[in-house]
């Protein structure tokens, strides 16, 4: 029994290798090429894994990313298609609920790391836009036939790393502890706004 | 004349030193003690010069924090005054509008400025809070007889802080360069019923 119990933990540590070995050559390559640019097999091979393993660990390239720079993990297109998932009056509400409970689950600590890599790191910034932009906030435009939709994307963005900021980073109170449920209902009808309504 | 020139050039550049000592006292203090803890003659002393030279240089307590902390040239009271000059139901509006000016003057650099420290001093942080809301927000928030003024105060700061990321930090376009008067179309509703509106 002792020798399963080794053999496991053997096996899980060779994994744990291979997705930390994933996770810090995802990071090089999404900042040196951009999102579009980076391809699964440049990451596989700069990590020297095969690239099954991505798939294996993350799903997709979009769910590499969505660990390796935006330390959340969840898929980008998962997230979309749960942001999706109700009336189309109320999708603003939905985003602050959904990253606030994604972010709150780790008690600001991804939020924290994500604010860190981005105002330390140029290409993270261009890298975190291209897929906000690009993967997760076209699909909800298109979605929702929307117009303007990078200046709404860009607007909805100001809105929630202020949030985050304002509750994980600096920690000003009574916002860091007011529940989840009662910032949607100050905050959501912003969101909502900036997305279907009138931007001025 | 050469001696004329050598002279001022002296003087000015005396006086430079006392400021730049005065700064450099004033955060350590403020950070040491918070806000309202530090005293104008703990700071002068810290920097080895006479208390009278704050009010000779920033005009007062508050006016040496705005641009020891918050990097801002101007006193808080000065800023209090700008933004209640004017009807209460357009107040959110002149805020955005007040800082986007003030932030955009320097392209930024006293926003990145403000939030390096922010994030990589817990005091200061703390400070910010004690400053913005005790000193800015209560003055605004007495004028207009408002409720819940500690939150609407914080939700205030989520949008602003945001908006300042998004613009000066991570760079995400088209918001970057949307002009300031459109900014204020978009976000001056919001600011507004964070201050004056119902919350939730």
């Amino acid at each position: 029994m002792d020798q399963g119990t080794q053999k496991r933990r053997g096996r899980r540590a060779a994994g744990e290798d291979t997705k930390s070995a994933l996770l810090a050559a995802a990071r090089e390559v999404f900042v040196e090429r951009g999102f579009d640019g980076a391809t699964v097999r440049m990451i596989a091979s700069r990590a020297g894994v095969d690239a099954a393993m991505v798939n294996h660990w993350f799903g997709s390239k979009e769910g590499l990313f969505a660990q390796a720079v935006l330390q959340v993990p969840i898929d980008p297109n998962e997230l979309v298609r749960r942001l999706l998932d109700g009336p189309a009056d109320e999708i603003g509400y939905r985003i602050v609920r959904t990253f606030l409970t994604i972010w709150d689950a780790t008690g600001g600590g991804q939020f924290v790391a994500l604010i860190r890599s981005v105002t330390s790191h140029e290409g993270v910034a261009k890298v975190l836009r291209e897929v906000f932009l690009n993967t997760i906030f076209k699909q909800i435009t298109t979605e929702l036939g929307l117009d303007q939709s990078e200046l709404r994307a860009t607007v909805c963005a100001t809105q929630m790393v202020g949030l985050g900021m304002v509750r994980y980073v600096v920690h000003f109170e009574p916002l860091a502890s007011t529940p989840v449920e009662t910032l949607v209902g100050m905050i959501g009808p912003t969101m909502q706004r900036y997305l279907t309504g009138p931007l001025a």
